[in-house]
């Protein structure tokens, strides 16, 4: 039986601050930057003193910049104390598990209005010390002395992938240039440019230092050139990473009924789902995430829709093999068929099933704690046709966000729907 | 106007595991020694597949064991794996955080049984690094770099209610007294000896070691021995302070609706309250915090009754000064008149208002983000006449649970009922 949510909610702003690396900026700063930026979001105005409750989806500000007990320092910075400011850490699904808690608080009555926040300053570390931290998402005791990173993880992932369903590297690709097509029309992303523009950027850097002008043709060219992208884990070269990034995210959430004092134009989230599962050493099966599976399985229940209703996406695209299970593990591909609908642009901006018009984790940039949320912002954005140059052009009723923690120890999805 | 949850809540089982030192055990470990506890304590006994969602409070299993994305581990250990399983961090507060998710998740609608727990293993660092970490829980931007670490946060603050309220030091021990009188009857207590004893302890140790006997003549004379305890940061000396612990704890909620299913005699969470607050050096007064009176005021009026009405209370004593502040922010006694009531034994556990009956975090100990729920589990104990040697002569119709996080950047407060 679906389980069903005491009281309806909705989503009546969201913003981010610009992602990327910030050597000036703390997280406060960021989280500063986006809590303004979803502030004006809000048709109707709101003063801040209207929150009632506080929620900030955060990794590790623990690791990355010293700081614990970040809640409470996010509602300070924005003026909201002596407010509840609660953290949720669930590794890169935090902003989703904190989405979560945010709907769940309002569901239960006892509020009618909270923020949801997102928050990772990364670049403060330098990039091995990154890697390192990113790591304690993992098994500690059972994976990392084996020697994994995550490049190394999804690279597990995406030879067992290959080996059940036939992919080839250059299949991966395709979600890469994809992403990068979407991040290049996104203000905020980290690296907001379309790999042929890159390819070129390239060539013109090299041109002005007076060195030899790559040859590259065409960016499949680029793409397999081992000193342009080189191999990070195989099959996984570096384009089919998500970068390290600072950045934050908020949204206000609000009893349905009150919805309308703040917009006419809600986005009402009509399911929320969520899973655990065990470490990756310790599974079955490395091409499907059960955690995923079932998140998407109580997010639809609650909903009452099916896959096949969803009509744009923002899914965990950490790696690019990444995204291609999410579209499957979602429902909307039978499973071995993820990287053909890449490949023949499906899930393109201009395609039936639009997947990542944000750019994604892969070209937006993937503040971990924050990235989540930011899944919600890009909802809020296209869903009430205001994504600007990357809008899709057909109706979007219906939205789901995917998010996942470490290789799938966690997956939250939610759905949201415009009425009207 | 009192805010309502749309849904009763129930706490129908309660364990812990052992609070010490244990070089042998990780975190892991204890939680699993905690959730056995706890399902030996449901009076009907219970599936743990009946669990539907999972909340863990821990402050820094980055920091102290390399290990972030606790959750989905801890939900791993026990076999409850694909349950939702998410971690709540407000430093110190965590435990006590995570439990108002529990309460929350529940009211929402969607769950009807939540397991809330508790984990942090300390002692795998060397004590000057557990006391960095900790400081992890200030503001690090402003406090940490002018040299605070929390024993000196708490001497501050000790210092201003001294100078406000005629607080002398020796004071302070009246508190450190009672709390080891009642760890010394905890089972599960870290330090489970009455300073008396201790003492007795150091005289008999220098006598078989062929050393000079000291010759404190009573406890007083103990306590003000600068060998024996000595100062760490004035007023506070050794005995002021909680100790470095490992351990876990949990608690199973469910839908009050279906309580009886698991036992007779379930307390009803009727209250619960949370505030955050500015950094310590960012406020006005030091001697008293604003997010706990905040935190019982919302509590209180959630359940409808006050500060007179409770007969029982766990409250946050990480330094003796810590007590003392809470019996006042939680309106049992008059500002200043808190410390006046730790000398006449009003909250000793014979008294009219017993305060940490389990030894409270000086003598039970304080594993950080376990503590918020080490303090239900007391409370279902007491409540429910199952104290053994420390249980408190008089009824227990309604309790208190009082858990602060940092310097009071967080304060969770949670009212607990026991009907006929």
């Amino acid at each position: 039986m679906s389980k069903k949510l005491g009281r309806g909610v909705a989503l009546v702003g969201a913003g981010m601050s610009k992602f990327g690396a910030f050597p000036d900026k703390s997280g406060r700063d960021l989280f500063v930057e986006a809590f303004q930026a979803m502030r004006q979001s809000v048709d109707k105005g709101f003063d801040p003193a209207d929150v009632e409750t506080i929620y900030i989806g955060n990794f590790s500000s623990d690791l990355f910049e010293g700081q614990s007990h970040t809640a409470p320092i996010m509602a300070d910075v924005i003026g909201l104390t002596p407010r509840p400011a609660t953290r949720i850490e669930d590794a890169c699904a935090s902003g989703g598990a904190a989405l979560r808690q945010g709907v769940l608080a309002i569901a239960s009555g006892l509020y009618d209005v909270a923020l949801v926040g997102g928050v990772e300053k990364m670049t403060s570390l330098p990039t091995a010390e990154v890697t390192d931290t990113l790591a304690a998402a993992a098994d500690t005791l059972y994976e990392i002395p084996a020697g994994f990173t995550f490049p190394g993880f999804y690279a597990a992932i995406a030879s067992a992938y290959m080996h059940k369903y036939g992919l080839k590297p250059e299949h991966l690709m395709n979600v890469a240039l994809k992403n990068h097509e979407n991040g290049a029309l996104n203000p905020n992303a980290q690296f907001g440019v379309t790999i042929p523009a890159w390819m070129e950027g390239r060539k013109a850097a090299a041109q002005k230092k007076g060195r030899p002008i790559p040859t590259w043709q065409n960016e499949m060219e680029f793409l397999h050139d081992d000193r342009a992208n080189p191999m990070i884990a195989w099959p996984l070269r570096l384009f089919d990473c998500s970068p390290i990034t600072d950045g934050a995210t908020a949204v206000l959430l609000v009893a349905e009924e009150i919805a309308q004092r703040f917009t006419d134009h809600p986005l009402h989230i009509i399911g929320s789902g969520q899973a655990s599962d065990v470490a990756l050493h310790d599974r079955q099966d490395l091409t499907s995430l059960n955690a995923a599976r079932r998140a998407a399985q109580e997010a639809y229940g609650m909903a009452g829709i099916t896959a096949q209703d969803v009509r744009l996406a923002e899914v965990h695209d950490c790696f690019t093999i990444a995204e291609i299970i999410a579209t499957e593990d979602l429902g909307f591909f039978a499973p071995g068929d993820g990287f053909k609908a890449a490949e023949d642009r499906v899930t393109a901006r201009d395609g039936a099933k639009p997947v990542n018009t944000s750019g994604g984790l892969k070209s937006k940039g993937h503040p971990v704690g924050a990235s989540g949320v930011a899944q919600a912002v890009e909802m809020f954005k296209q869903m009430r046709g205001e994504a600007g140059d990357r809008q899709v052009a057909h109706d979007l009723p219906l939205g789901l966000t995917h998010n996942v923690g470490g290789t799938g120890g966690t997956c939250v999805v939610h759905i949201y729907e415009r009425r009207g």
